[in-house]
């Protein structure tokens, strides 16, 4: 992959690009999942720049949810809910820095139905929940088991969606806080961007030592906004490079892939996470492309594109991009 | 092209996919434009179902601004933006049917530079606006022209975009409202969506007797959100075909083109335009495909995707689309 | 009320505060009522400065509703609603100018029990509507009848809740557009902000030749938010004077009463309107009473009031106030 | 105070009105203020239903913005802000429990001038901040220091403001989480909500065992908003009493005093704040005081008041009340 050698991570991490040891992070070495983005934990994994790891991510409802018969309200316990892999500490990462994490796969793991996603009561983007708060009944609970392999999703016996996997939940450590890996925010988390899959870098902003990456919540597909609040969910063994960029402050997530450069923003309301991810987008064409702030403004107007993430989350997430090709 | 014979306009409309007469609704035709969308002008043009129109659209400034140099501070007379051109009285269109429009072409016309973008003061989509109001001083204002062909938008010196134009404010009259242009609705208007564009078509629900259609506001060229608030404007050489589907009520704008169907949600904030567009579409799955609301709510969580139109008029909009190849 | 002497109607109103004539708008000589605020309709009366007017105004559902086993989705006729008398034409108001208008008096009309209340199938505060629209059932449709009288209003038979009468829709007509009685804008409108009451002046800015005043929609109470989306809704005879303050220019209304200045903001979301109203609110501060723009920010910061009319029209209402006793 | 004896807390309290010990949480006993709301720090206190706390409490910015001529930006370090006394472990208190606070007195602490407010760069309501993300230059920083005594806030050399204390950040641990100070939620936390004062009783569903209290961030004063961010903040000595109500579930603080009940949302954008306060204020209506949940809805549309917290924190904050007087 060409592309790779002219990546930011590439470039400035401090691995240039070599790949260091292999690092396995099996659900016996992660042993207790995690609930929260926090400093407190300690870490279950120590990498060097350039390192990879193979992580074995359990699905969102912690695999509980195996059959279709299945209530989640009964079985699901909150604030337990989509358990994370990590803290994986990176070795030379401080405050100040950046982690760069290239996502080289993600394949199905278990027994099928691999795949899940359900309706839960007050969750969702076109149901009251527990923040836009109505009167109305509850949309009845539904669970939909689907086989999933790298060869697609078997939605339906008509309809089979194309396998396109990515992390749903992927980040680092806040500084002092210690937040729910429901939540998308600065430090990334639940994000659900389809972007952050294999052939992309995501770039993240370190707020503590070690940086502490989290990941879990793989997705077999997802439509643009996780519309029902459930994805296609699966447990995943999912591997990923980790490297660090040093000295080098950048607000929100970041990603690139071969085609296009893009940031995260994570709000509400929805405009706010796009005003987030577009500002970033013209700071990042000031800082590393040479950009004039307003002729930048002028070009994304013309030329940016979104991609939305979530609508359902606690935060929304919005990606905001725009081709390599222009930016030669 | 293969598709429109099994296009609903085809399948359903009055003229059954066969092209009637051309009219021309040249700047001398159309005489003044208007900058409301409502029902009060007597119609400038009376067409048949099937039949073509040739619309000479201004730009959204209405040709006024010529220089790079100018003042739209100076230049701009609120509320007399973005003229429209219309009203077209469709035969046998009558409140409860909806129009269906089918672009067929959009050139750029007059002298070069041809397209125009521009800051203007406390509007767009990164700055503090009449609604969300600051105290923060307003950017400065500024105004690029560009030379604008069939063969791309040239930006600057080093980029070029390609031509990539469509119909910016499109479509019918509200009942007994008469509504500013720069706005978007259920009934279309300022919807900036990028796909509303050759290739599509768009389908509105009429309110009043021979519905009303208004078109203006071309851009060459359109980032999602159309940022700063000004796309490529330029004045068009547009041509639309116009039918009318009987007795079929739909509650918001509707789209489709050779690879997908798309409804169109317009509201703040932005989540209530993206619920709206989703919504919109699960009924259409409900209705003309038979599907199960909540299985089509499942599979949009899966397989959906969201088109960000405008983030900066007195509405958001955003298109939420399904690929045809699933609906086969 | 010695405090009218000092108000900004009697200091700039062209009446000086001195009463002129008194008009009589009954049912009979508004004829047909209006469903929007605009241009386009003959006035129904002309005034001048400094006369007063005795309306007879109909309740938001026409008088339609009159039992509580009604049900209104087969009743109302949507858009035919919110009927406002009017438009008055003020002579010497222009565009540019304000409209100054104190309400003297708001008394129910008709056969008891002349409040109605009411649950909308997807209208309200607490439920999914058109815009933020969700799959959940609509709850059920629900009338309720009160005797208003202006000793009070019987909510039922053990609360009775005092009588606050109000104009719950006021205004202007804007420049160029007619939009529906339902929504509030920078032009009045459907508000719903229970200070508009008796003792109260309220100003609005004037778009177009003679102004065109429209009212209706009273409300012998309402809660903060109109959470339901429907007070106690009621005919009644208002009396209202009319005055007009040339060559001043002001956004969005504003209103004084013995007690407090306050600014009025509608928009989407919530926190918009508030921006709206509280921006309006500074530059009062600056412009009639010396104030220093950040100082003004700094005051209302500790000592500014927020009231919020309604969170269920097209635009949420919100005004913000400052106490008259900080600003001798 | 009569009513205290028929309120929730006397009623219900596992101490039934009775005061037990009186601690003091001097700043030397709190050590290390938290910057954060969580379960991971070790109590500083461990009181018994119906003990009082007397807690020297530090403003917002820890007492570091001395001087008008001091720069925020410099001075504060971010995420170290909102020091937070406590935690406070509550004998007896479960998760699925309610801790009752009583708010008996909060007197200024310190040196005059002990109040400060500030603008500080993209933080406050009439800005752009970092998450209403806008190009347009920042505020100048700006200090105002005021002295702050019981008899009011020397606003200016013409302006003096009721000393109206509040606390601006109370609430108890989440239960897995550790979030800002700065944040309000639904354990309570930063709500800016000036009714929590003295004579109040606020109630806070408890989420692990010893509910852990956090205070600080009193106010000397502050208008409905909060508008550029920061209230007349001063160090305090504040007494408190603690009690719990057991196995009683609540999902949002209440807050009751002699005039009214109030529930307490926090969210964004504001309606969904508004939501949440009067679904919340709704379901103690039905469970506490007998009403039919549509009736409530009817009842608070007639009678209901909403008092504006904050909007310029992470999520804003909306109280909804309702007279006692209706409830006899």
């Amino acid at each position: 992959m060409e592309w790779l050698n002219s990546s930011w991570m590439h470039r400035e991490g401090l691995a240039r690009g070599s790949e260091g040891r292999t690092h396995h992070l099996t659900e016996e070495a992660q042993g207790k999942y995690h609930y929260v983005y926090g400093p407190f934990p300690d870490p279950v994994l120590q990498v060097a720049p350039g390192d990879l790891v193979v992580v074995e991510t359990k699905d969102a409802f912690e695999g509980k949810i195996e059959r279709e018969t299945d209530s989640p309200s009964e079985i699901l316990n909150v604030p337990f809910l989509n358990p994370q892999c990590g803290p994986i500490a990176v070795e030379g990462a401080e405050k100040g820095d950046i982690i760069a994490i290239r996502i080289h796969s993600i394949k199905p793991r278990g027994p099928q139905p691999v795949g899940t996603t359900a309706l839960i009561a007050e969750f969702g983007g076109l149901v009251g929940t527990a923040h836009t708060a109505v009167l109305n009944e509850a949309l009845p609970e539904k669970v939909k088991k689907m086989n999933v392999t790298e060869d697609g999703v078997e939605f339906n016996s008509k309809i089979t969606i194309p396998y396109e996997p990515f992390i749903g939940t992927l980040g680092v450590s806040p500084e002092i806080e210690a937040v729910t890996s429901l939540q998308p925010d600065y430090w990334g988390g639940n994000m659900d961007v389809p972007d952050v899959a294999p052939g992309a870098i995501v770039y993240f902003p370190v707020h503590r030592k070690d940086g502490y990456v989290y990941l879990g919540d793989c997705h077999a597909a997802q439509g643009d906004g996780e519309l029902c609040g459930v994805a296609v969910e699966m447990a995943s063994t999912t591997t990923i490079q980790i490297d660090v960029i040093k000295n080098r402050h950048i607000a929100w997530p970041r990603l690139e892939n071969e085609d296009f450069i893009m940031t995260l923003g994570s709000a509400r309301p929805m405009e706010d996470a796009a005003r987030i991810a577009y500002r970033e987008l013209i700071n990042w064409l000031v800082e590393d492309y040479g950009w004039d702030k307003l002729e930048a403004y002028f070009f994304l107007t013309q030329a940016g594109r979104v991609r939305l993430g979530n609508m359902v989350d606690p935060k929304y997430t919005i990606g905001a991009s725009i081709a390599k090709s222009y930016l030669a």
